[in-house]
């Protein structure tokens, strides 16, 4: 993760920044702001911007259901119920920003999400910075046998080695004949007087997708949940997990109550299918229940079993 | 229900239409296109086109997953997997555009879900049809005592016959007045010649929340399904479940394969926290567990042991 | 605009607010903040919250353009650039929420701009409050004779005080029913002992469309300012266009910058066609230009003529 | 542009159709259905299927408008004046569908459009075909030197030949590379038998950003012509055009008349500030203008003059 001295600057100036707001904060996460969270090799974010806390939610409940949320009593009461009962509005009244540092193929992934803000450094305009995300070791997955978009063992000795080495040098093997065909280094330096350099929006084609790019990207917290509940789960490419890991910290400073309940509820918890509900009611009852009878595929029946810890099922 | 005769043309000359196309094509969905469906006293549903069938969506998936998705060796098999995984973007490939006719308390509802398109009728422009939606005795209900958003008896009787005469009094006055201000009847007669009325635009203010609107409304299958889940839910008014079980009835005609797993897996299934899910485990196992060491609230454990139709653990 | 007791003491407990933040914030906004802006009579805005000011858009066009952007060389400048180009992701880096209480009619308008977050008081859970929209005499118009969603004359005398009436006595005569119905007065006390009465969600069907109601809205910049054009407008209708106008006053406020290059590009701008362009510049050529030949109907040609304020050239 | 020959297969199924339906269709559009239009080198856009017609846009606008849609007797009227106005929900009735294959750099600027629908190929899943996209010669444009995003003069000769020379070998090396990585070829065959394999989704990390992917990407009418606005303009990077300019003539085929209605009011059209109008209306007024009063930069001068092709006013 290389900064630039502007980009060092600018954090520094906005750390320092001391202002008064009739607004309401979240002193954890303010604590927090601006502060670079490295991830992966060259990758980091930042909380840059921030819009309500806890209380928000609570507010924008409390005017839809008027009088009718009096009986739930507490804050921490009312969040866990509109999260139980996947109330959506109240939680996007909060928003907040990231700045973040990632490659290619993993900005590529998450660009999905479309409910959120993002302003990307162009490669049309700039220069990329010089920087590629290599695996660490112990990353360096094979391919899962069983599951097509998986990782299996990890890959050692040889083999990986010669795998490192390979990315490493086609990475700066295309990166330095990007710059070649630009006639300009990274830093701005032209490499041979009086020549014309290809396009930057054309360049840019040779890069491997490991590259790094980065980005300030807004969005809601009720959005921010959906992408952490599908990027911090276990199924998730372990580059963007690592991402979203951070984030989950960030969520817990900002909105500690609804961080426990979305815990909870939304990455704790699962979902049971209405021929799953027969199965477990049975279970419960002592009743006999065999896969032929259940409907299930086998694959559903495992998933079933190892949703409630109930490995001794597992067929 | 009053069509004009103008509709009604126009829906015989829709329904004579014979194309020929090279489009995938529903043939149950086609045999119901255009046709009015009734609901409540006076609002309807019609079909009025639609893109993509079920097979659309094993298209769609097919070309994400390439040859990743083999292992799946049927349609069903696969849009199941897909439902139960949470797969969204494939369920996007297909759209459907109904025609609906509702009165304006439901349709501010029905609003709510904004990744929809829509055109109104609008009252700016001009006059709306005389048509209110009146409870027919059986729908009467009293406010729940325990919900604050739910009904609780049928009101009878004298009570009744007041309530329904309050309503169809009040809405006739101010349809009468608000025909009054604009000098115009809603057939378009004007009342009395050489004075000017009332812009539209000010004097629909004067009608009452249960006068009958009508709009186009078009989303994809996604988001359907998310709008028949939340709507066609026991939970929902019942005004609007009545649009949404008819359109339930759609969804099985059009994409029959997806509605199945849609009832199974989303209509049907359930969703058990983790706390929730630890206590599953202990009751399949016959161990002890009580409210008390469950973490869980009185409504919340209810709501887990209805669920799973486990009357006897209610508390 | 009647204000309970516990929203006054709402809104001076959030005016008391003194937090220190590291973010950004916008001085003349904050001296705003929770402030109630009546708006008809009975309506109101307050800006609730709000997230980044014109220095967050220049930064975020900063990341986007890298060393591009150094030739623009004031924010100012940037952001006229980013504004006249309909550059859009840099202005949607900036969040503001109102809380705004509204007639039902106008938030029927208001809620077509889909790209916004709203908590609306819901009618189902609480008794709406007892205020209608009463149109001032002087806003009392006649319908247009020449634009079916426009307003002509403004209605004087007898006429205007019989519509004033038949609108405050419907509006009144439909609340007190549906305070009967529901065996419940506004202020909550129970009108008849050992009676029930009807559920809320259906009662309110009862309540004519100038019913005040209130929500909290929330949307970034971009989105503020393409509702701001559109119901700022001289087209838009007049209730809607109140609440715009006092809008327009708190983005002058938050984004001052901005706020005037979106009056300059935006509100005071216009749109040439293919065909227009070429008969401007057949007049500033002084050469001979006829409808006729210009292929655009006379509308279309008055509007064009209107929109350079040409009135010699009208026909 | 490889088709496997299952492609080729399907795509000849696909043609064979001849499905009867109620649904109205667009005879042009049916011709140009499933077949592939070849864009670049190896990419192509293909229109898999399509919802609504001109028709529709018309029906869409008379159910909102009612009776006040009877002034505009045509149909073409009648899209032209909302295509004008910029009246936007009855353009989201029609729907399309696209099947693209385009380089990964292209498909970065594309997805930025977030209101469409989109399955890419998933390279966690599969492999990814051995195609990457070259520049045709006429193509290989230099960095511009005024404008930092655009393209200058064509480089030619023997720098020509390098910079062609470094794009073929780098992409076929690092695609050689990814192979090994994988232990597998991109037609499935094992490279070293007993060997275990990268797993793909960090094998793909060491393509360059000019290998092709491919993606169904659905959108309704209103987004295409913004996205076509923006990418069919000659700001617009030539490769992406390559893929908007064919798009434009299937717009053209669906829907002829907003096609005709978009070229003259959006595609042709310009925007004048309000600045601009006073300086067009003196120009036209042949009262004295210059630029030092016009509050214009001598940027935004030439744009203003440009736009109406008035060249000996350019400073």
């Amino acid at each position: 993760m290389k900064l630039t001295s502007e980009q060092v600057e600018e954090i520094k100036d906005q750390q320092e920044q001391k202002n008064i707001t009739k607004r309401v904060t979240s002193p954890d996460l303010e604590r927090l702001l601006y502060e670079v969270i490295p991830i992966l090799d060259h990758g980091f974010i930042r909380v840059v911007d921030y819009m309500g806390n806890d209380s928000s939610i609570v507010q924008a409940a409390r005017v839809s259901y008027g009088k009718g949320t009096k009986k739930v009593s507490t804050d921490s009461g009312l969040i866990k119920y509109l999260m139980r009962h996947w109330h959506s509005t109240p939680f996007e009244m909060c928003e907040i920003k990231y700045h973040v540092k990632l490659p290619i193929f993993i900005a590529r992934q998450w660009i999905r999400h479309r409910t959120a803000n993002v302003n990307e450094y162009s490669a049309r305009y700039s220069i990329l910075d010089k920087e590629f995300y290599l695996p660490s070791e112990e990353n360096l997955a094979a391919q899962s046998k069983s599951n097509r978009q998986g990782r299996g063992d990890v890959i050692e000795g040889e083999q990986a080695k010669k795998v490192l080495n390979l990315l490493k040098t086609d990475a700066e093997r295309t990166y330095n004949n990007y710059e070649e065909m630009l006639n300009e280094r990274y830093d701005g330096s032209v490499i041979e007087e009086n020549k014309i350099g290809l396009a930057r929006e054309l360049a840019r084609m040779n890069l491997t997708l490991n590259t790094y790019t980065q980005w300030y990207w807004k969005t809601d917290l009720l959005n921010l949940m959906n992408f952490l509940r599908l990027r911090a789960d276990h199924h998730a490419q372990y580059e963007i997990r690592a991402y979203a890991d951070a984030m989950l910290d960030t969520l817990k400073r900002w909105v500690p109550i609804t961080y426990e309940a979305f815990m909870d509820y939304r990455v704790g918890g699962t979902e049971v299918s209405s021929k799953g509900k027969l199965i477990i009611q049975k279970l419960i009852k002592k009743e006999n229940v065999t896969i032929e009878e259940s409907g299930l595929s086998k694959r559903e029946w495992n998933e079933l079993m190892e949703a409630f810890n109930l490995k001794d099922k597992l067929i």
